[in-house]
């Protein structure tokens, strides 16, 4: 196959690895880096408002997704009871701090665990 | 926040997870899920326009991804020397088997290393 493009820019950067996992239920996505994202945002900044604006995503995109984790859950990961709807602060539950801890960890030991093997794939591309 | 779905779909299915591992370089995905299941599919089929079939895939868009893949390895992952472009078989360099074998190992590993805590996140979701 033709190696067709000169590839500066590439060769300027240094390869990333960025492990991600969803858990999928029925045909949503239930858990996935977008949801836990906001959630960090929104425990960082005290509102839905904040948070999606720090994400660069609208009010009704960041409420769409609350709304799609919390169905998901058996509680809810956020607790809106602080403020109306445009209003006041939002905060994450003990379901939501779990949530992102259990994510992170997750993503932490799979980045360590396969250390190794990640390092063999990465001598395979261009540097 | 209002549960506003009934979730009957939801609750029949079991949530499923899924490890994904992208490595990126510069703005491209040098390595990520489309492209390790092209190169599983041209391994098994023989040909890339066998495997851009049996993955729903046009033609065009198999041999993009083939040629950004390579453009990222040292060495090309699929040799095409067996025929045209149209044309005979493909097959994976050892480079292409070398990738995806470590691909599919750091999935595993990954979901094997994290399974207590994907248990734990799976317990906070609805079944």
């Amino acid at each position: 196959m033709k190696r067709s493009a000169p590839a500066a820019k590439r060769r300027q950067s240094v390869p990333q690895v960025r492990f991600r996992m969803r858990i999928t239920h029925g045909d949503d996505i239930a858990v996935g880096p977008g949801k836990v994202a906001l959630l960090e945002a929104i425990e960082q900044t005290g509102s839905i408002t904040a948070a999606a604006k720090s994400l660069d995503m609208s009010y009704r995109r960041a409420w769409l997704l609350l709304d799609e984790l919390n169905r998901s859950l058996r509680e809810p990961a956020v607790d809106c009871s602080q403020g109306g709807r445009r209003g006041g602060g939002s905060a994450l539950t003990e379901v939501g701090r779990q949530l992102v801890a259990l994510y992170r960890r997750i993503e932490l030991t799979a980045e360590t665990e396969c250390r190794g093997d990640i390092r063999k794939l990465l001598s395979l591309l261009t540097r």
